[in-house]
């Protein structure tokens, strides 16, 4: 598993008490276009503050990311900055290049100060062991509470040459006191310029991430980064090229996003909330986010209750205008509801059968509206005893 | 525990599998001023919109209210509909007035069909018992998996005349198959015009009912309505007057939103979360709102957890502009965070004292933006394994 081009570590710098890998490496032989999705959260960490400035000053390139966990350098005011500059700086030094080509950024408990001499020592060192094949260390140095590394890779054709894409996720997982972050980190050998990068990042990221919901709150250091290096030589400049490139990026964020949501806290159930017949794709999104984020049918889901009069009631609350007589709503392929009514002609309980499609790890309610062609997809998941008793009875 | 001019009855009709009270009348002796707050909900039921047409209809004016716990009526198609309009005109032609006089109101099972029959039979001999000292009766029929009735009472002079207000309230708690409907019904003898009656009852439901976040989802039968008769004989016309009633009514409108909120399922903590130092009161309310609304802040109130990173991350998810490095939290008057940053000149270890606040069954959490002058408060409450288990656990 591997990406040309791309070289990664890790290391143990004494972050997490547990002495797990707490520090990860990546560098590109060459500046790498690059693209990203930070946090809109108002209280953006400090090293979501300096990866946004670099990128801003390269102009959408990079060529390091240097990313620690176990402490997100949030809410630490300017010794948060200044240690953030510290540690772009040494990798900028160990790779020998600009500081504005490196990305930086953080995970893990919030408001106390990063132990940025450990980690300062420990940069340079491992900076001398990038490797080609360490991506699988680099995966696992960014985790905090989540279960384990999340990777997944995709092979694409770009005008007869072949491009890889290698990405990893870390945790929607939220455990007191860490905070909800996640981070995602793409590398690709293919050939796109920072523009068209930049493009097809927010695309794939509002299609993938962004329905995700585990519980409505984004973090301080949620970041989304994506470097391409171009070692593939494909022809930058073909419309096709790009189009072929943002579709496998898309298929890969989607690989990644549903297994991050798998390895949630106490989550037992990945559903698609289908809604179609919208009258726009903004009314669609709306109403499928209002759905996946109800906390009333997150425990349904946890409980597997076809309980139809809750996803109603939630798309009734998305502030979208509906027509309830030409709602239909389906359970997996079991209809429940139609003409806003419970569906009594499907033959046998229909209760009964969408409660047997609710017992599967994953599976899809769709929501046609009658109203338009448009339609959105939003992941949801169940709200269950576990994520309660991970975060009310673990105390900070 | 009366208010002049009004009467109330209940009756067993049925609807309840229980035997429990779940049919309430109530009548005033002459038209009175009439506003209501109604859902929100795109999906409202037929009986709200039955008793929103009913209020145009008659420029503001009601006489009477019936009201059905036990079934929603709500997703019920055209059926729906005819059932809503038979309770109204049945307890029209009982009080012998006009049907645009009869507000109605259900609340309980959503999606199934009223058992009509039986409650149109039990209205007439209900009607023939109305009592002026039947409030309690009325209260407690309208409740669902309420711990009990919720009952408060002001008495206000209004230009040397006394008038009373007397309201109950029911049910944000939720229970499968039930939805998350909150019903309140306000009768007072104060003589007020329906335009200003309506300008009250709104500031009131703003202040008040619209802080109150239990897990974010309104139901298709929130109903909020205030009947004000007259009898109290004090001028309508005096500023003053309105003024005394509009600060009685959201006094009373609070103490119901509070007892509301404790009686909700799983709820062991009311907590005040009080921005202050906003640009604007719209600021303030959306990040009063959005920390309240927090699952991470919730499940942070049930643990009694001082984590003080949630809060600022839900108050930083809110689409308000922050200057974190102004920002001051309290929770209590422990002093958390200063000028962004954790507070370690509080003296002992302000975790442990905020811990202790956190035992209270109430508290306030206090955040100052530094900003401007502007204010808001929301109501929060925990997220418990309480809810969880009764939302999820309970099968339809």
């Amino acid at each position: 598993m591997h990406c040309p081009g791309f070289r990664f570590a890790a290391a143990r710098a004494g972050i997490k008490e547990s002495g797990a890998l707490d520090l990860a490496l990546a560098a590109s032989d060459r500046p790498a276009s690059a693209a990203a999705v930070f946090t809109q959260n108002r209280f953006p960490a400090a090293p979501v503050r300096a990866s946004r400035a670099a990128l801003a000053e390269s102009g959408g390139l990079a060529q390091g990311i240097v990313v620690n966990s176990g402490n997100a350098n949030a809410c630490t005011g300017a010794r948060g900055t200044a240690d953030a500059d510290r540690m772009v700086r040494r990798f900028a030094t160990a790779l020998e290049i600009s500081p504005d080509l490196v990305q930086v950024a953080s995970t893990g408990v919030i408001g106390a100060p990063l132990p940025i001499d450990a980690i300062d020592a420990a940069i340079a060192p491992a900076a001398a062991r990038l490797r080609e094949d360490g991506f699988s260390e680099f995966a696992e140095a960014i985790l905090t509470t989540d279960r384990g590394a999340k990777i997944a890779s995709r092979s694409v054709e770009l005008g007869g040459e072949r491009a890889t894409l290698l990405g990893c996720t870390k945790g929607a997982g939220m455990i007191a006191p860490n905070m909800a972050t996640t981070l995602t980190f793409v590398v690709t050998d293919a050939a796109i310029t920072p523009a068209e990068l930049d493009g097809a990042t927010r695309r794939a990221v509002d299609a993938t991430y962004n329905t995700i919901t585990i519980d409505g709150d984004t973090s301080t250091n949620d970041t989304f980064l994506v470097l391409a290096g171009g070692a593939a030589e494909n022809d930058p400049d073909d419309p096709a090229n790009t189009r072929a490139f943002a579709r496998a990026l898309e298929e890969l964020s989607d690989e990644l996003a549903r297994a991050l949501m798998a390895d949630g806290e106490g989550v037992n159930h990945v559903v698609d909330i289908r809604v179609r017949g919208a009258d726009s794709e903004d009314d669609a999104r709306r109403i499928a986010s209002a759905i996946a984020r109800s906390p009333l049918v997150k425990t349904a889901i946890a409980g597997r209750d076809p309980n139809w009069g809750r996803i109603l009631c939630a798309a009734g609350n998305a502030g979208v205008a509906l027509r309830p007589e030409a709602v239909e709503l389906y359970i997996g392929d079991v209809p429940i509801v139609r003409e806003g009514v419970a569906d009594r002609d499907g033959g046998g309980d229909p209760g009964d059968r969408a409660s047997a499609v609710m017992t599967a790890p994953s599976y899809a309610i769709t929501l046609d509206l009658g109203a338009g062609e448009a339609s959105a997809t939003a992941l949801a998941c169940d709200l269950s005893h576990e994520y309660v008793s991970i975060n009310a009875d673990y105390r900070t």
